[in-house]
């Protein structure tokens, strides 16, 4: 909506518009918002299903394919999935055209429509990866954490360290990229995708091995860790410089807002559940989950962390609670039809002509994205080394196992891109290596594993867990019939 | 979106707003945004659960719940969701202010934020009526209907026509509504809430009772009726005049795209299941019927009818084919999510104020409501002497199981409302009508139904078919993994 100002701006200042026009632009908008907003979602869950069963036909991992399906109905190529922050207008948007050529749409209003499509798509995006860190927090274990204990730990910090620091001074001093941005993408860096990571493992059945144990503690440690960094340099990037005290202040509050969310959280996590047993009507347990997510993202929000940030502590709060399995598998659903909304919106919003070396400027981004992805690798690969221990552990398929950046690469990159501090050629490079790594994750993992012991069926990773388990929405029902023939025996 | 653009206007002719001010703001804007979403979801969850446990509690249908809910958080009550088409702007938004307070919303930016805000959340409550409507469409079964046949049929026409024809020449003759209004309004007198009245009939175990099956054929066929209905009057609506040819025109391409978009979806239908079950990626199911309803919802806007048509028609192609349970259960959390939106805004746009009878003004309103419950409830006890049969059959008991307007009537409500050519009082009666209805009918049923027979649990109505049954959202992930297995040794 401020953004649509940009537009009546333009054309104002000079003659005051009439207040009929606007009242008719506004009684017909709404049906055209709903319309584009529709059409979106449809060109949204295509781009994403055709991208991610093509992904998963090459044995790839699907998010990828989202990506690239946002990238291919976005601005670098078939300009349905267009924003304002591009720069694009109504003209440029394919399904605004739609909108005029079959429902009608009328060219003054155009404008005005494609403005509040875009925000309600952008709006379901951050839902969607608000909605995504919940369910990653859900899947989330602190007690697995503590289990696999120092040597995910080590694994985890040497993982984050190393491409931090690396990815953060080689751009500093090879590319003179501005410190705040450098930070952002060194940041980027630290990512450790669990959900594409756990994926792979139980695609090749490596899940309840002993590095497959390691690489998931480190991978969820490895979250925590690349959450809490994000949400300090998200909040850099907010202020725009760089102060100890306001580094300082932010882990702090990041730190004290996570952990004593979580402490706060499990003292009144039996309240919660206490309280959801005595709901009776349908949505019970998901809504009061979403209520206490909604809230603490807001928290998080409002103390300049980032929204996710709050949703991954109730996740977290919640994964330990006797209500967590019940809880995946009713937020399942409403993941799969937010979370590509996030995708796709990263992917359609990457300009990647950027990186068209036939354009000499663009070279630079190019040398960019090898530069990170060869520290994206070396520097998880080199965490591997950390995995010590008594027995003989495959420490490189330890570091291969934790290169994926998958989506929290991209949680990053839609950030970095949505807080403006990146610049195009970096923020394309940034997706260039999530790409790159989340591709070569699959096949080297595979080679550094030895053939050897296989899995059981039930190690299915937490993102198969909606299998195989029943939901009773409404198990209540019979109390509710009980009580609903004593009152009326009563009456 | 474009209301926005009046207070733009308001404020630009004076001076043209500097380019950077709007940076500025639209910089800050997108995070406040989200923040308002947030604030404003756990505002209608709150409301929601709240207003729908009381119900529940007192034994009354919960959707009632959630409309008083809505009501309370509301312009009648403590402005926390308000919407700019009440004339409300950023200072009368509760949340507004909050924002302002905890989160560091500069005054500036505050009108764009709320204009935004608000677009997205009615964005989120259409979106609401489409899953509603599309759920109701999965629990609709065109061969229930076929096999209760005449008896439901006749039921139901009755009870459509009477209240229709009663209540449209009423309040044109008594009391001098426009015409297209008390089309409106009368049309709202048609809906039969499917949902309650399934929930009922199994709360008083009537569900597999004759008189229970006939209710529920009937109820079934008034949903389609309704909406078909409604389609017409708020194509109606919008033109503003009745011509015989626009009414046929639009009662044949509501019934041309009803049937025609059954008959093409069944003949479709099979190719469905079998993508369905080649697709691998999680969502499969949920995101290809969402694509279906979306597109179908999408055309049935472009053509002039209501979104919320084509979500029902995709609903019940989708019915006929074996993912239907499957389907089910995966729509539950996404209805859980969006639709207390849609009721929760209605009431909340709802000024019960107008029914204050202390301002004269107001009297006309609630005269016009309690004609409105007589109609409503005399209309559908008509429609219960309809149902004919060899063996005695309880006609008192059918028609008052048809009384509750509920979800159905509130979306004529809501529709109403969005389309501007109800008069505040007439659409607040429509609500009275509504929760009077909707609050008489379990008592009224309970009396007219003799306790009797018991039916056996597994009759229970649609809505509770969530409980009981797996959900195998990844049930091809064995098959992946064998995949996988193979592919890695043929690298």
């Amino acid at each position: 909506m401020v953004d649509s100002t940009t537009w009546v701006t333009s054309f104002v200042p000079n003659f005051p518009l009439p207040t009929p026009l606007l009242a008719t632009a506004s009684a017909e908008a709404g049906p055209m918002i709903l319309a584009g907003v529709l059409l979106s979602l449809v060109v949204v869950y295509l781009a994403s299903k055709l991208g991610g069963e093509l992904c998963a036909r090459i044995d790839l991992p699907p998010v990828l394919g989202e990506l690239v399906g946002g990238v291919v109905v976005g601005v670098s190529a078939l300009n349905l999935l267009v924003f304002p922050e591009g720069g694009a207008d109504s003209s440029s948007s394919l399904i605004m055209s739609f909108l005029q050529a079959t429902a009608g749409l009328t060219p003054e209003a155009a404008e005005g429509v494609f403005q509040a499509q875009s925000e309600v798509i952008s709006v379901l995006a951050e839902l969607g990866v608000i909605i995504l860190l919940f369910e990653i927090g859900l899947e989330s274990d602190l007690k697995e954490l503590i289990r696999v204990g120092p040597q995910a730990a080590v694994v985890a910090v040497i993982g984050v360290t190393i491409p931090f620091v690396a990815g953060t001074v080689g751009l500093i001093y090879l590319f003179n990229v501005p410190t705040v941005a450098a930070i952002f993408a060194g940041a980027a860096l630290t990512a450790t995708s669990i959900g594409i990571t756990a994926k792979v493992l139980a695609e090749i059945q490596q899940l309840s091995s002993r590095e497959g144990q390691i690489i998931i503690g480190a991978a969820v440690l490895d979250d925590v860790l690349g959450i809490v960094i994000l949400a300090v340099v998200a909040s850099l990037a907010k202020t725009g410089e760089i102060e100890v005290s306001n580094v300082i202040w932010l882990i702090v509050s990041a730190g004290v807002f996570l952990i004593g969310a979580i402490l706060v959280g499990r003292l009144l996590s039996p309240l919660f559940v206490a309280l959801v047993n005595k709901l009776k009507t349908r949505g019970q347990l998901l809504l009061s989950a979403l209520i206490f997510a909604f809230a603490l993202a807001y928290i998080a929000a409002a103390i300049n962390l980032e929204a996710i940030l709050g949703a991954f502590a109730a996740g977290l709060i919640l994964a330990e609670t006797e209500k967590r399995h019940e809880l995946e598998e009713q937020v399942i659903p409403v993941a799969d039809i937010l979370v590509p909304v996030f995708f796709v919106s990263v992917g359609a919003k990457t300009d990647l002509n950027v990186l068209n070396p036939a354009v000499p400027a663009n070279r630079e981004g190019l040398i960019i994205a090898s530069f990170l992805v060869v520290v994206a690798i070396i520097g998880k690969i080199c965490a591997g080394v950390g995995a010590f221990g008594k027995e003989k552990v495959n420490r490189l398929a330890v570091g291969v196992g934790m290169i994926p950046r998958g989506e929290v690469g991209l949680v990053f990159a839609g950030v970095g891109a949505a807080s403006g501090v990146l610049s195009e050629s970096l923020d394309a490079a940034i997706i260039v290596m999530v790409i790159a790594t989340t591709f070569l994750a699959p096949p080297f993992l595979r080679v550094a594993f030895q053939t050897g012991e296989k899995a059981k069926p039930e190690t299915a990773p937490a993102l198969d867990s909606a299998a195989g388990e029943a939901i009773a929405l409404d198990a209540s029902a019979p109390e509710k019939a009980a009580e609903a023939v004593q009152e009326s025996s009563q009456n």
